[in-house]
């Protein structure tokens, strides 16, 4: 690892990140091929961060003062194990990618969901996203299950409700 | 619908409801082929559900002092949509099935969901549960996804964390 790479910090999200993880977050849903589909606005997305009842949290790399990457969680509740970590994304700014930053952030993670004595981490990924794929069947112990289909309503987008 | 049905309650769940909900969930999971997964125990399910700090929320469908259903969700956070219902488990006791308790409860999720002014709902089927597939894709607007797989990371089984 280069001594640059050795610069880069993994720290949990403040509010004045709100801007720059927007922004890694409409980079990855132009990744996804959906960019049209991020209609939260960044007012939205603080509060529910940063207000009264925080419903989500971060990790964020940032390199020289600037974000590179980001990792946002909540709490999720499995009826058979308890108390989970759900990584919602996990992303690496496309300059930085194949450097480490993501396994950074993944092991922030681990020792994160390790400290709030959830039972364990899980996330979705894309079937044909097959560098994530590589990525997280290096971590011992990962489960990739293909048996689940996801079902959703969104209440804007039907008028019935 | 028969008078007896007319009696089904559609309420929130209390603590007192802790056990007869384990129950249900215990019911999914041999459903489900998968008995021996369900680890949490009764005690830490009730510190998660009505402790200080609530992780999940139910609704149950009650007869005649009896639940004979459960629907047990979370709030999760999509970085595109802001705040959803997530709906980890709708259960209905097998001699209800088919009596409408599991549209009754899907309903109320939906009401729920909607007086917290989030923004829908989202859940995962198993792909061969061709009956709840039928049953979602009643309800208008219903998205059913099949491109993601599910990862996952259990502390307890894997030594190296």
């Amino acid at each position: 690892m280069s001594e640059k790479e050795n610069n880069i910090i993994i720290r949990e999200a403040v509010r004045s990140d709100v801007k720059a993880i927007m922004q890694l977050i409409r980079e990855l849903a132009l990744y996804e091929k959906a960019p049209e589909e991020v209609t939260v606005s960044e007012k939205q997305f603080e509060e529910c961060g940063f207000g009264n009842s925080p419903v989500w949290w971060a990790l964020v790399a940032e390199f020289d003062g600037k974000l590179i990457g980001m990792a946002l969680y909540y709490i999720r509740y499995s009826t058979w194990k308890g108390p989970k970590m759900y990584l919602e994304d996990l992303i690496v700014n496309e300059k930085w990618r194949g450097k480490g930053v993501g396994k950074m952030l993944f092991d922030g993670l681990i020792k994160k969901a390790k400290e709030k004595n959830w039972n364990g981490m899980s996330w979705q990924v894309l079937t044909w996203n097959e560098s994530a794929i590589q990525f997280y069947k290096k971590y011992e112990g990962v489960q990739l299950d293909d048996g689940w289909t996801n079902g959703s309503l969104e209440f804007q987008k039907t008028k019935s409700y």
